[in-house]
């Protein structure tokens, strides 16, 4: 592109860097951010800054937070015995919007990935490991992506987790509320088949 | 959504503000850049605040520029006495970028459009008048969009610029290249046979 500015180019290039954003969209972008008072621009630009330079990791359970202990970990209304092992803050978030988890969370930062070079030691594994060994905990929700890279993690996890004796579960997985079973794919209405509830279960 | 974090809420809340950017993809964009170096973070936040900042207009044309006077306004090799009208300085990249010309430009910041209230007085109409009452120009060309607006504003372009008894002309419109006659819609096929142009000229 020919940019009739130096600062304008310099500001495209900066947001043709995020991910899904090209050339296009970015000058999109700039020229609204530019249309916009000066107040705003710099409120945008400083929230980024700011969130880079002052965000936190919980020290309990890894999730991004403005604190050094997470607000969930945090509260005394949580059940802290139930753990929820997700791979990151948007998972727990996910979670939290259903509004039918009362336990704690613990963020792996990732799933184990050969393919990308990702194992167990780039997680936050040791880390579950010794929570599950220095507090009381009454059960461990794995709740994982349904893809290789989870089904990999849930299965070294479960490997490293069976000698505490503390019941290890995964999230269901089946037919989606809403789904219809003639579109379903076989491997997931073969599971949701064989891995069937009493009604009474179900309807709870 | 239910955020962990009020510096991570608040960094989603302004991305969420850019046109075409959802809550979803906001958050996508906001942990993309949590995992960036800091210092990548703030060039990209700086990027934006200089630009709005610093950035000027071009008091001759009107474009976006670094300077008072933009490069092509001062370029000594640009034709001074052809002056091509644009809406804005997107469209004046896209004629620079097709390599095809080499006048000057004004840029008008919009178009006539009575729907959205935009009025001849909202835009730089009476600066491109004086400009050729002031200056000497050889032809002035209407690159505008071929949508009703555009044609409102070059219909009153027209108008105003009558008098000094200087060519306008308008950008060709008919079939694009590679466009396939059966798909053109009726109006663009008609206009492109009543407006036809001697095989000579088309192949110049």
């Amino acid at each position: 592109m020919n940019f009739s500015s130096k600062l304008l180019e310099d500001a495209v290039g900066e947001f043709a860097k995020l991910p899904g954003v090209g050339q296009k969209t970015a000058l999109r972008l700039v020229l609204h951010l530019l249309n916009k008072e000066q107040e705003e621009v710099e409120h945008f630009g400083n929230a980024i800054v700011r969130l880079r330079k002052e965000i936190k990791h919980c020290t309990i359970c890894h999730n991004i937070s403005d604190h050094n202990i997470c607000e969930i970990c945090s509260a005394s209304k949580r059940e802290k015995e139930i753990i929820c092992v997700v791979e990151d803050t948007r998972d727990v978030m996910a979670v939290e919007n259903t509004g039918q988890y009362f336990g704690v969370y613990h963020v792996l930062g990732g799933l184990i990935s050969p393919m990308d070079g990702i194992g167990p030691s780039d997680l936050f594994i040791d880390s579950l490991v010794q929570r599950v060994a220095t507090t009381p905990v009454k059960e461990i929700i794995l709740a994982l992506s349904a893809t290789m890279e989870g089904d990999t993690t849930i299965f070294y996890l479960y490997k490293r987790l069976k000698d505490f004796q503390i019941p290890v579960t995964t999230i269901a997985r089946g037919i989606a509320f809403g789904g219809e079973l003639e579109y379903a794919d076989e491997i997931t209405l073969g599971r949701s088949i064989v891995t069937r509830v009493p009604y009474e279960t179900a309807m709870r």
